[in-house]
């Protein structure tokens, strides 16, 4: 079986190192010439739009599926004339846009911040005036890793915050005081059938993740189990969705939803049964989905500009390397730590060991 | 890092598998145009002797290793001169060639069936008459998977046998009366470190391993360890190596060493903290070696002649599938599963579950 995959990055690439052993093939659509999936399979290097290659891409493969949500809705629509396309144009249509987002969230009764349609600096003037201080002023669309969006803190944030952000349609968010952001990642097969993995704790820098934890048995994971199952259902989704939360006394607050495998998972590869991404390829291509059962206690740590010294890494007891052939540069995901331990106190040491190896580039 | 193989096959694709997420990159040198490694990297498809094509892969690459052992030797010292191969050239000559084999193990004071080098039908009357019957005659080069042999039972059977298997260079190997099969797979790193898999316990049908069961604190590791250590440091061995016994009076008799990662060490994949392909590539890269400690009780089963279907081997619970991607042919190997449980009894009872799935072709 051979899959399309829109997007070469590091997400194609982990889904191809997931899938090869299936017997599954895989080809990326990618502008990029150095896309650091095309080593592990053909790279068809067009534009999203490119209607003469997505065709390409639809006659050699038996279905296709995504990197990332902001794929414009043309290419769905287009694909999906040929080949079966999961996750389903609905799905993509809500999660790249934030305001369609946040309205299925209140619409499914998910607490979320309070949220205002953004579309000129009259209506974040209103906004404001409705929802307070501070708030973020987020694009509705292409915004990840912090990008495209604005905290606003005091009055003067306000003026001329909606040209800031390039007049483009927006949202504007309260201010969540939150005591943790946490993530569910899930996967959903053809047949309605659901598996959550653990909930998982992650700790941001800059709009960037840093840290993801797996947690055990924690509290609120029947209650994000819950809330994920009803966005699942609403989509009639197929493969893994990553669900974010603010984590606010004691309860949950939907922040985002990614219809595709998620940073906050790839602690899966070693740290569960089987991965988020041999997952995702299980329920799109209609196979019995795997265990979501952790293997001994889990974290991911992000490199982020550089991978450390390669040898330094994997010295570190527990530690499993990714990464994801990528030239370095500031701010760029260039791959990321596993460790697996057998206790948490283990865990805990060895997170600090991956730390004390990462600096700030 | 670009890693150069000699051999294409599905060896050199789990080494790919393991190598990428450490930044590796592959190229394949192997004749065969559905090589199956070759989905993860460079397929230079030429012969084994091809002296401009070796030169290219010497050219693009930062080291050389093998995926089979029956390398010809001209081809070692060709690449020898422009590139580090490993493991070294001594180490093929010797696991190549029985009688080499046998020699060492014999200088080495490892114990190891009768035998005899065996040039003529002459020479061979000869060792019959000093062995006895049963004995095993055996190509001294080029026999795997039961290949390139020929059990002796009665005299008549000694008649022509030389002939029989082509005339070419033999040794003659007197009868074991053994109790079972075990392997050990060993990673010796440049600098002399030295690390050891659990002994796995082999079942073999016609000549081909069928299933591969890791021990857990098995009397004879420290043994296997003594003898092993023996050839990888006479050799000087960098890589991966598996040695196979013949369990034999509560002890053990050397039958072969493979100077590469093994069908007998697939279960590392999922049932090692690092992999025998992972420890191979960091021992020939000259990284820190990786635990190989087990996480779980494992067992592999070959998948030969046919990959049973795909949606039934994952539906086995702990079950984790490696399909090669070759064509289907009778008596080829063509994929393997792991299992890795939480116990010997479960281990047990999902060893029965896929061994219902697989029907002989």
């Amino acid at each position: 079986m051979k899959i399309g995959v829109i997007g070469g990055g590091q997400l194609g690439r982990m889904l191809a190192l997931a899938g090869t052993p299936l017997g599954m093939s895989f080809a990326f659509l990618d502008p990029a010439p150095d896309a650091c999936a095309a080593a592990l399979g053909e790279h068809i290097r067009a534009d999203y739009g490119d209607q003469d290659h997505l065709r390409q891409l639809a006659d050699e493969v038996d279905l296709v599926t995504f990197e990332f949500e902001s794929v414009p809705a043309e290419t769905v629509a287009f694909l999906s004339q040929f080949v079966p396309v999961y996750p389903c144009a609905e799905s993509l249509r809500i999660a790249r846009d934030r305001w369609f987002e946040k309205s299925m969230f209140k619409d499914l009764g998910i607490p979320t911040p309070d949220f205002a349609n953004v579309l000129s600096q009259a209506d974040l003037d209103a906004a404001v005036a409705c929802i307070g201080l501070p708030a973020v002023l987020k694009t509705r669309t292409l915004g990840y890793d912090g990008k495209g969006q604005k905290v606003l803190r005091k009055p003067e944030d306000v003026i001329d915050a909606f040209a800031e952000l390039g007049s483009v349609p927006c949202i504007l968010e309260g201010f969540v005081l939150f005591t943790g952001e946490v993530s569910l990642v899930a996967v959903r097969a053809r047949d309605g059938e659901t598996r959550f993995y653990p909930l998982v704790h992650n700790t941001h820098e800059s709009g960037i993740l840093r840290l993801s934890v797996a947690s055990s048995y924690h509290p609120l994971q029947a209650l994000a189990e819950d809330y994920v199952g009803r966005v699942l259902s609403k989509l009639d989704y197929v493969g893994v969705l990553a669900f974010e939360f603010f984590e606010v006394d004691g309860g949950l607050k939907a922040n985002e939803i990614a219809p595709r495998v998620h940073n906050s998972g790839h602690w899966t590869i070693e740290g569960a049964e089987c991965s988020q991404f041999e997952n995702h390829l299980r329920a799109v291509t209609g196979l019995p989905l795997g265990s979501t059962a952790k293997v001994g206690e889990s974290a991911m740590l992000n490199f982020i500009g550089e991978v450390p010294a390669v040898a330094q890494v994997i010295a570190v007891e527990d530690c499993h390397l990714h990464h994801y052939g990528k030239a370095f540069k500031s701010g760029r995901k260039v791959g990321h730590a596993t460790l697996r331990c057998a206790d948490r106190e283990r865990l805990q040491q060895q997170i600090a060991a991956v730390e004390a190896l990462i600096r700030d580039v």
